[in-house]
């Protein structure tokens, strides 16, 4: 059984290994606590999971480490392994679904990792490396249902309480639970009185189920842009630690984890993952009896695609008024797009495209929809473009 | 004069107030130099600011705390003035040039400033500010051209020598050369063998201009993106103390700070503002001799509008051939655009924006236009997406 002492060689284990990642008060976050952030996103490979992997082959035989190690992962897990078994001078393999972005499976292979891309999806990749692992005796590294891997990642929890020793609550994100139970159970080892909860997102709510129904519960998909913490069910080791040191598990819309990634670039300077901002997400948008105290939020992760980031930044400055997509209808006559500019340009607002589409069957002949992008300040502004627009005879439509 | 006594009293006044911002070895950035990075962009306010303004209000009399605090500043230093004012409880006012991004302009309310916003561009607020100054008493705060301020940014120095005693080179940001001219000679006093660099930006180079022709240049725009360091001509006190203490000023594009910025987000999940990345932008594209050397660049601020750094990233993917817009042009006849995307669907494009354009007067009259956006893995995918689409016939367009 997972105990502190193993907690603690994990933690000596991983001095010059993993960083001890800033704890940093946050700013304009939130107004109900007093929110700190845990900045694993900081950590090196970009998230907490190289602490899990490195103790883990820390562990091995000298037989295991000349087997090599294998993992199947898209993300996070994959270059934590791939990094701790380069520290170690162990061979990697590493699976991934052909379908992962190709900035993760460069950074995996970066660290010197073999990488065998399978067709399908994540199953079919974990299929692929367990019966790699039985045909090669390669270890196969469970990214969460390991309590070595869980005794890495536990060691959060005691930099946590050391860097804030009078924090009232935790708060963690929840995929399979790895995070999670190892930081539970080492936070109530040393300091019973703080409160730990778990975050899941509402597409891949698992361990949240399971929970509240005290028993381990399989969903059948898991869907939420947090690819991180994405998983259909939790391990068996995670969900017995969960179920007895955790306070509790909320779960939070992928809307919200948005706007939670969003704030924590604009107002912390720091860039985090779908999976890495749940945990602040919950705290903004009042999940958790946390009123008025002294919060630490687990930010796990920060590999997030660019892609991604960008639709999340672009999402975010539409829902705060500051990015619009108008649609006039217009009758097709000379000075209209004039006019509709002078306006615009008038009320301060900067136009970044402009598209023209002749009408459909049901309007005028001479009728066209303008379709103008714009930058404005926020949604006053914007509401106020609308108005005068309107006030000048042109008719906005809804879409 | 300066002195290194000034600055150590700097940093204890400092203690609590200021972070002591963490240091974090890059991954990725650069194979030339061990790169360090110094995230002040994670000080509070988003930028080392903060240092040189509360230090310079703590050497207030009595007397010049009742009078209170003006300062003109569309940023960075608003922020660092608004916040140490708070502390002191200090009445501040800010002007701002009326023009001024929403975001910055809230941030500086929240910290308890007076805002005033003027129009015009920044030296109409400028003027204002100082005559506000003359006619109520308040203290104008320079951003950079005085003493205390210069002493209070030079303690980030102190800070990365006792963080990476064995550095060999420091790079840092200049606009009007505040924090180099600080944190030069704060170096050179306890490290002399430590090298200094500075790095402006080509379309705001006063300093590096002034460097090389041994007086104070003062150039007649300022015109970057990376508006924290627009400084038309360089202070008399930085230019001073830069010219005696800094190994080299050197330049680099907005592009390369564009890219730079962009390297910082996905590989250490940092936001940097453009002024912020010069720094790391001068190492990455060599403008340096450190090869071989351990190298600290300051990421001074991450004080970046996010519709800039939406434009920032959108940029950065096209460049790298991730995000694409092509132009083809096509016969309007059934089933050619439900070719176009079986070709792009084949081989793994994520399309996200289609239009479609009736042709010009030079074109077939059924000629038309199809504009496509969509995401690809890189520039190599891109390239065989259009082989494939000229090879089945397809007209593609340079625009």
């Amino acid at each position: 059984m997972l105990n502190i002492d193993k907690v603690r060689l994990a933690e000596n284990t991983l001095l010059g290994v993993a960083r001890k990642t800033d704890m940093i008060l946050s700013n304009g976050v939130t107004k109900s606590c007093e929110l700190w952030l845990k900045t694993e996103n900081l950590q090196r490979t970009g998230s907490f999971k190289l602490r899990g992997a490195y103790f883990k082959m820390s562990q091995f035989t000298q037989e295991e480490k000349k087997c090599g190690v294998v993992a199947c992962s898209a993300g996070n897990h994959a270059q934590g392994v791939a990094l701790a078994a380069q520290q170690f001078g162990i061979k990697a393999t590493i699976f991934l679904p052909s379908a992962a972005p190709i900035s993760k499976i460069e950074a995996t292979r970066q660290y010197g990792a073999e990488i065998r891309l399978s067709d399908g999806v994540y199953d079919d990749a974990y299929a692929e490396a367990r019966e790699f692992s039985e045909k090669t005796g390669a270890v196969f590294i469970h990214p969460f249902d390991d309590e070595d891997v869980i005794a890495g990642q536990a060691t959060v929890g005691l930099e946590v309480i050391k860097q804030l020793p009078d924090v009232d609550a935790l708060v963690v994100p929840v995929g399979g639970g790895g995070l999670l139970s190892g930081l539970a159970f080492a936070v109530k080892s040393i300091k019973p009185s703080c409160r730990v909860y778990g975050v899941q997102a509402q597409g891949a709510d698992s361990m949240y189920r399971s929970f509240r129904e005290n028993e381990r519960v399989k969903n059948t998909s898991a869907s939420t842009f947090a690819d991180g913490i994405a998983v259909k069910v939790p391990g068996e080791l995670t969900y017995d630690l969960c179920s007895k040191y955790a306070d509790d598990i909320v779960t939070v819309s992928d809307d919200e984890t948005a706007t939670a990634i969003l704030t924590l670039m604009e107002r912390q300077k720091l860039v985090a993952e779908g999976a890495g901002a749940v945990s602040v997400a919950a705290v903004m948008f009042d999940k958790l009896p946390v009123k008025g105290d002294k919060v630490c939020a687990v930010v796990s992760g920060g590999n997030i695609d660019v892609n991604i980031l960008s639709r999340v930044i672009n999402r975010g400055l539409m829902t705060s008024g500051r990015l619009t997509h108008l649609t006039i209808k217009l009758i097709d006559k000379p000075g209209q797009l004039k006019m509709v500019s002078a306006i615009i340009a008038d009320e301060g607002a900067n136009v970044i495209r402009v598209q023209y589409t002749p009408g459909g069957e049901h309007m005028d002949i001479n009728g066209c929809f303008l379709k103008i992008s714009m930058e404005t300040r926020n949604n006053e502004h914007l509401e106020r473009i609308k108005h005068v627009l309107s006030g000048n005879g042109f008719m906005l439509c809804d879409y």
